[in-house]
């Protein structure tokens, strides 16, 4: 039986989650054959009977693996013969950091960017969901979190540098070759990319070259995702 | 013949290089002999007939190897043997964008909050050529660079969620033993605990368990090095 990989969707199939972006490249890295089950926000607590309180989940035969992180270590353990994620003991220690980063940096900037384009984005079911539990976490609308986003923009592309400045020698963090690391960072702007038409990256960046690399990789999978572009 | 390294020294033997500290954590992991060979900002123009610009610079036999980065990927490759720096092939990889951080965010933002300290443990000759080329750069004096820290540094301590997520999960970045990007970051800190006596953490950030550890490594090589505690 193939992998399935519990993947949150939003309205016309828009797969924008960057939690499951990181799976879903994962999975393609190794190469394995899987099926990413569109999943809404309120059908995950019917998943799995009830067992699952978030997305990503993978069941892989009679294993069933929530979170992100915990896949990509079950993947490289299952499946050693396949291509590494991290490329050793050292490169999976270190990922931690890259991971940490983009939680800290990307993610929680990133999500006052578009929070009210996720919104948008939804069945009408999870709206209501959405809308209330994010409205309660940050104690104003969507539209209120979302408002100023232009004069934020700077200060973000600022503190990119370090994703800058590593993809300046090589085109991806990996180095010849990507790695998990790459699907950590490239999650957090294919989120983006997918749910919101407003553009993260300067059309000058440097950055541009690596993000645009990355949705090509493994058959195309983040270019043929409907998004904006 | 040992290894030699030209480690950049200040007064009363004030070894505070972030950059050099790499290199001898670096070093001492390896468990390589060596002699860090104190060396004033005026003196490097003389190390090595001339052909050294930065410290740190590693003499093995016939060897010269300049920049702290460049020194780790030879130590790595010349040294096998010994206990790995990057853990890999992909941690090596990975590191890069730990570099790119810490250069990035922590080294751009410590600086102005130690470089009028840094002048104060500098010999009279260095002081010059330091102040003279660092306000230049600035286009401010030292001083004015290191005014208002105070208030810089909750942003500057907010910055340092990234160190401070991973390490809540394991003692290093390395996991459960350090690994060069421990190093990369613990350059900067002791940076700072080297030459200026301005608290950069606060007493109850849950980093400083790892920044204690870390001067605690290989003998106690950062603890026993004259500086500030």
């Amino acid at each position: 039986m193939a992998i399935v990989m519990y993947d949150l969707v939003g309205r016309d199939d828009r797969r924008f989650s960057p939690n499951c972006w990181r799976t879903r490249m994962a999975l393609a890295h190794k190469g394995l054959d899987h099926e990413a089950l569109p999943t809404r926000f309120t059908e995950i607590p019917e998943i799995e009977g009830g067992q699952v309180k978030t997305v990503p989940a993978l069941r892989d035969g009679d294993r069933l693996i929530v979170d992100s992180w915990a896949i990509a270590q079950y993947l490289e353990q299952a499946y050693p013969e396949r291509p590494s994620l991290f490329g050793g003991v050292g490169g999976e220690q270190v990922t931690r950091f890259v991971q940490s980063w983009c939680v800290a940096m990307l993610h929680s900037e990133l999500v006052r960017v578009i929070v009210a384009d996720i919104w948008l984005h939804l069945t009408p079911q999870d709206q209501d969901y959405f809308r209330s539990s994010r409205e309660k976490r940050f104690g104003r609308t969507l539209e209120e979190v979302q408002a100023g986003r232009e004069e934020r923009m700077e200060g973000f592309r600022n503190s990119l540098q370090p994703l800058r400045m590593t993809l300046k020698d090589a085109p991806f963090l990996g180095g010849q070759q990507p790695l998990y690391a790459d699907y950590l960072a490239f999650g957090a702007f294919q989120w983006a990319r997918v749910i919101s038409p407003f553009r993260i990256l300067a059309e000058d960046d440097p950055l541009k070259a690596w993000f645009e690399r990355c949705p090509d990789l493994h058959g195309g999978i983040g270019r043929s995702a409907p998004g904006y572009d």
